[in-house]
This record gives structure tokens, sequence and C-alpha cells, in this order.
């Protein structure tokens, strides 16, 4: 049993803590995804808890998108471990005033999900509660999983998509502001990173996290995962049209885009991978000797923030 | 894709809408456990919730035996495959007060649980809530999968262990008493019946189901996923010590035991069965042509109400 080293930050304490007590009954917890060696193929699976009040609020969201985005959420482990979707099973629990027409809905969202990528709702289970609250399991294959682990020195730093777009929505929203079209459905209908995925794990991707913490939490996990420093060029990062500054979008959590460690040389396979999958690819630094993360502005140091959704979130939403 | 069919209630009206929309996305809902094919062999998954003044009081248990409860009940669904467990994922979340250790003491008698049915934990999700909330999600393997929908007339309907003794401590508690320590260690940490679920695959079983929303409830689902009658003789059901009568354990939901539509003269092997597995297994009655399930008292047809998990529990509870 090998359990991956984690990024600072208080939820990482605590999940260190629960290591030690679980202790030989598990398995590799702090990658995206468990990977469970199989006779047909390698399985990828994670679970991921979506809850109103902590991270959404219900007046932004469409039943359906509710459903969605918990989907996405999950999915997006998934992609960062190059694996496929077989599909997802949901424990939704709603609200006693709920219609039984709204929990088809919220179902429906995330069957849409996980429809979209090619995978299928495998179960389900219905409770009551005093508020929305989706757990989302997803099960995946992956021919060559990709951990949080295999960066090295000289490798290329990629980023998929477009950064700060979810956080610009959170910001109107919680501004007393409509979002902007864009950003809210950065928001509220992430495209599970799946296709791409698949295509850099086959692309020869070294190790590969998704954005759910931000740029400023997400490489420090990488990084520490892989034992090596991350340097980061903020002037780089693809933004997204709302996003606000470079230092906003790094900070911003919930975008579920992918950061990737790639060979070098790798700049003259992008373009095909993005044009296959249809996601643009963004080379936003490279990985060297050492630990941590060196994100620059500038050519400055420049500290970036991580997101803790067990202290920030409710903080910002509850 | 096909659908098993659900006996009546409330809750099997929303998840009739709910696969309704989500369609041709949607596996086969409706048994205890999704089956996928898979190269080594099927998989079975499964994934339930365990809610705080849903499903329990916060007083009633330690912290590790909410976690040990809340995998019990999710592995007991593998049982009722005739699977094996790989393990589990568990997506907790906790009242933002609970402390480390707390958090680290609720999974870990939830891994408690997985060890010692020979599985692990393979994941897990952090998050702050306003109350205890866990989703377990189970990993299996099943050589010999059994479904609800195998049973055919002539078969013997057999059931595991002894039933009423979670309801007893139910009742005790909601009576404001302390429940006898027998009956509160059935309802705090049922042991999940993973070995005796495959050995009864093992030994043919043609349909089987698990009892947590209680005999009233689980024997409708099997009769209707198989279309077929059952009759249950109520005078025979092995009554756990402080049960109370024989209709108080067959209206009783949460007892995790197994009923299971077993070949005719299954009776000679059984008491193998039960010697191997630690586990009595007692005969209660037989499958028929026909619909629905006959409950017999002293030979009187007598009506048994099942266990609505979304309306019952937290009229109860809540």
């Amino acid at each position: 049993v090998s359990h991956l080293p984690l990024g600072p930050g208080g939820e990482f304490d605590r999940i260190r803590q629960i290591i030690e007590r679980v202790g030989s009954t598990g398995v590799a917890l702090g990658d995206d995804c468990a990977l469970v060696e199989w006779p047909g193929g390698t399985l990828a699976l994670s679970t991921d808890a979506t809850i109103e009040d902590v991270h959404f609020r219900r007046a932004w969201l469409t039943e359906a998108e509710i459903g969605w985005r918990a989907a996405a959420r999950a999915l997006s482990d998934l992609a960062a471990e190059g694996a496929e979707a077989l599909g997802i099973l949901v424990a939704l629990t709603a609200p006693r005033a709920a219609t039984a027409e709204a929990l088809a809905e919220v179902m429906g969202g995330a069957a849409d999900a996980v429809g979209a990528v090619g995978g299928r709702v495998l179960g389900g289970d219905l409770a009551a509660g005093d508020r929305w609250h989706l757990v989302v399991t997803v099960v995946g294959a992956a021919a060559r999983p990709v951990t949080r682990a295999g960066a090295e020195p000289g490798n290329e730093l990629w980023v998929t998509g477009a950064l700060g777009g979810a956080r610009a929505a959170l910001d109107a929203w919680l501004g007393g502001l409509e979002p902007d079209p864009t950003a809210r459905r950065a928001f509220a209908s992430p495209t599970p990173r799946i296709a791409v995925g698949v295509a850099l794990a086959a692309a020869g991707a070294r190790a590969m996290v998704d954005l759910s913490d931000g740029l400023g939490g997400d490489a420090r996990h990488l990084a520490a995962a892989s034992a090596t420093r991350l340097v980061i060029d903020l002037d780089r990062l693809p933004l997204a049209p709302t996003a606000g500054s470079a230092l906003d979008a790094a900070r911003g959590g919930e975008d579920y885009e992918l950061l990737v460690a790639m060979p070098a040389g790798f700049g003259s396979a992008a373009a095909g991978v993005a044009e296959r999958t249809g996601v643009p690819l963004t080379k936003v630094g490279r990985v060297e000797a050492g630990t941590g993360v060196l994100f620059l502005l500038a050519g400055v140091e420049t500290e970036v923030a991580g997101w803790d959704h067990f202290v920030d979130a409710p903080r910002r939403l509850g």
C-alpha cells in the first residue's frame, strides 16, 4: 500500500489523520481516482459530494444543471486519470418537499452528463433530507492510467480549456449579479474532459490532476505526489473571457480543467490532440528538480492560495 | 436495457419516474446492485446513503459505529447479489464542528466493516455540512451473480440470521429506553452477509434480496422482479431474542439479512452452508405461480406493511 503525499492545507491534514486510522485497509488514497487492477484492465474509481449551500445555491442552477454539474465534477476525476467512463452511481438526497419531477430532472441531468462521455447510470439511491445533496461515484477503465505521481524534471506543464470562468460566475452571484452566460455555463454545466484526458494519456502524459481546487491548490498536489518542483508562468494561463486577472483564474476552483505534465517536445503533437478532441491546450510551465510550486507573474514570484472545500466553500456559501 | 419491475410504494413510484427520464442511459436500475460485464468477471456496484436524523440519531451510536453501519448497509447489497467485496468508496459529510479525530473514527469504522469481509477502502471524499451524511459505494465481483429476478414456482424461500433485532433497538430508543445489547448490536454493527451470500449463490440460489426495507417490503420486490407469488409463513421466521412478535419482525427494516429463493431440496445442504459460514438459515416459505406475497400467520392471510425510507424514516426520526 502506498499513499501519495498530499499538498499542505487543513483538508489534507484531516485526510492524513483518516489515512492513519484506516491503516492497511486503505489503498493509495490521495490520487484523483483509486486504481484497481483487474483481469480485463485497470478500473478507476472515485466518489464526490455536491451539496446545496456548500458547492452551489439552489437559485443559481436549474434542476437538470444540479445533476449535470454533480456528475461532471466526479467525471473530472476519471479524466484526470486518463480513464474512459463506464458509468456513474448517484446517491441523491432531496429536500422533503421536492416533487417527483424535480428528482427526475436532477437524475436526468446527471444521466445526460455521463451519456455525453459515453457512460451510463449504473445505480442510484434516494433519500429525503434538508437540502439537495448528491454523491456521484464514477467507474472508469484506463488503458494507461496517469496518476499525480509521475512528473519528472524536464517535463512541460499544459492545461486544458480556459480558467477562471466558474469563479467569475461565483463572484457575480455572490455579489448579487447575474453572471455572463459563458461564465455561468462554466460553473453550471462543465464538460467532463474525458476525451482529452484519454488522448493526453495516450500521448505519454507523466502526471495529471484536475483543477477542482484551483491551480493554486492542485499544482501543489501534483508537485508533492511527484516529488518535483513546478514552475508556472501565470502570464501564459488561458483565461476564460470573463475571468478577470490571471491571479483570479489561478486562485479560483471549480473549473474542472486538467493540469498535465507532458514529455518535452509535446508541443509538436499538441495541436493535433486539441483538434481531435476540440479542447484547447496551452503550455503554462515546466517541471524542475526540487519541491513545491513557483508561480511567476511578469517574472516575479507570486503567492497563489489554494481552495479548501471544507473551509472556504461553507464560509462563502453557507 | 432491462429495468426490473419494482414493488408498490411511494419510493418506487419516484424511482419509476426517474427511470423514465434517465431513459437508455440507465442500466437495469432496480436490483440490489448494478452488474457490469467485464473481461475478468462480473462487477457488482451499489451506492447507499446513511444520514443523521434519517437513518440514525447521533446519540445512539459511537463514531466508529456510524461508519461501520453505513458501510455494512451498502455491503449488504453485494451480499444480496452473491458478490465478493473488492472495496468501498466513502463520501463523508461531517458537521462543521466535528474534530479530525471524529472524522477518522467514522472512516475507520467503515474501513473495519469492509476489512471484516476482505475488502478495502478504495477512495473517499470529505465535505462539511449540517449533519453526518455518509454515502458508501460498494464494488464487488460475482462469479455467479444472483438478481431478484430468477425465482421460479417450486423454489423454497430461506432467510439468513434472525429478524427484528434492529427494529427492537429502534423502538427502544424512540421510546426513550436503552435497547438490549443484542438488539443494539443488530442496529449499530450488523455483520455484512457476504460469505453466506456467496455460499448461497454457489449452492444454486435463484433470486436474492436483502431485507433493508423489511420482509414486508423486500419480499414484494423479489416477487415483482421474478413475476411469481411468494408464500411466507410468519410463524417460521427466525426471531432475534428481543424482536417482539413475528409481525413486528416482518415489518421492521434495517436487519440486513437475506431472503433467498433456493431450488427445492436445498434443505439437505442448508446445515452445511450454515456451519461453514456461521450464519443460521431458516426455511420460511415457498414460491408459487402468480403475483405478490401471501403472508400467513397461524395459517391466516395477514397484511405486512413495507418500510418506505423516504417517508417513514424521516417521519419517525426527523
